[in-house]
């Protein structure tokens, strides 16, 4: 059986304390079944992964005792996912894909022909919480509140990269210095709404010297299929792949 | 607004008239409320794409005439998808996603650790046809039977090479060598199941001469995001992108 993960907003540590909320306490006792001195993995972000053994179990809440640390803590490349909300599951495969691929923020962008009603933030970003717990990380990206396409990119910083996925490019060679952008600089990824750029932000994204289109072969993609694809063809070209 | 994209198992060509089933005039007609005049783009995996014009519209039925072809016939690459069935959402979505990926056929297997009810290849076949109309391609891939992994590994022909990704590979270096394999030869991608491959699975896998083991990167994804990260792996080394 795969190894229970938990995020905790709490300090771990040689023998450290860990009380846990009442949904944490919900998950492990009433939906996992856990009791007294059963094992979960835990991390925060900054101290790397922990097993810890329940000490206290109880309905509305708990206490787990860090015993070892079971990975140092690792960061993902410094690199922003960016793309415009879709459809309310294909918007939350996007988190979770993210998540998995290894990025360390993710920014849901309104561009012109982005249909976004309220993007609720709060609800991605517990979905990447249980992405980070699924796939064995010791981080949880950040989500973004959702910020307009023309600010994100008109505050570019001189020294950051962005891979920009357009459809419009599906018939075409693609560019072919993609690996030759610089590699220790902050990247971000931009995947084109379903419904493709409008030709003011096509011209000003291959108008900025710090861009890169990619093209993701000869059919068209649905955005959570390009965010995939974007993402393993950057993290096998510069991250940690 | 998008082209509506139809799949018709009937021959396509200059002025060809294409009959409607009740299902695509109900389509067509009833969902998408086209009428006499109207355009559509057909496909039948043989013929290229044509536009055609509807030509009569009824409850029941209906008849397209061809105008003019607006796609040649092309094929993806000789490339098939072995998977191991889960989720039912999950599984559609390996489905969808291999087709617009680009691949010939999709054969779902079951591994020693695979937890497979019956896969109703039907309606994943279904599926493929909506992924082909929606991303552009003018063939629809094969959907097969459930096989037996040991039964497609003990079949494997000598010159089809096989790419799989094995989740316990995930804090191992990439062999360096996946670039070197042999080019214009059938390939197949296997997407381990979530709990893995059995030992006797992985033995027998990283004996065959054909075969070669991927690393996706230092987390453990999902497998349909596997699918869709080996999927761009290949397509970028041997493949149509």
């Amino acid at each position: 059986m795969a190894r229970i993960r938990l995020f905790v907003e709490h300090p771990l540590g040689e023998a450290q304390q860990v009380p846990l909320s009442r949904e944490q306490a919900h998950y492990l006792f009433g939906v996992m079944r856990l009791s007294v001195g059963n094992e979960v993995a835990l991390f925060n972000g900054t101290d790397g992964e922990w097993l810890a053994d329940v000490a206290e179990a109880g309905k509305r809440g708990g206490t787990l005792a860090c015993r070892e640390q079971s990975q140092p803590q690792w960061m993902p490349p410094d690199l922003t996912l960016y793309f415009a909300p879709i459809k309310k599951a294909r918007t939350d495969f996007i988190v979770e894909k993210a998540v998995e691929m290894g990025v360390r923020r993710i920014v849901p962008v309104q561009t012109d022909f982005t249909n976004s009603e309220r993007v609720r933030q709060d609800r991605l970003q517990a979905h990447a919480v249980e992405a980070a717990e699924q796939c064995g990380a010791v981080y949880v990206p950040e989500v973004a509140a959702l910020a307009k396409l023309g600010q994100v990119l008109r505050d570019w910083p001189d020294d950051a990269q962005l891979m920009f996925c357009d459809e419009a490019l599906a018939g075409q060679e693609q560019k072919a210095d993609f690996g030759a952008q610089p590699k220790d600089v902050p990247w971000g990824i931009l995947i084109g709404p379903e419904g493709g750029f409008s030709d003011a932000e096509r011209a000003r994204l291959h108008g900025m010297a710090q861009s890169v289109p990619v093209r993701l072969g000869p059919r068209i993609l649905r955005a959570d299929t390009a965010a995939v694809a974007a993402l393993t063809i950057w993290q096998t070209t510069y991250g940690d792949w």
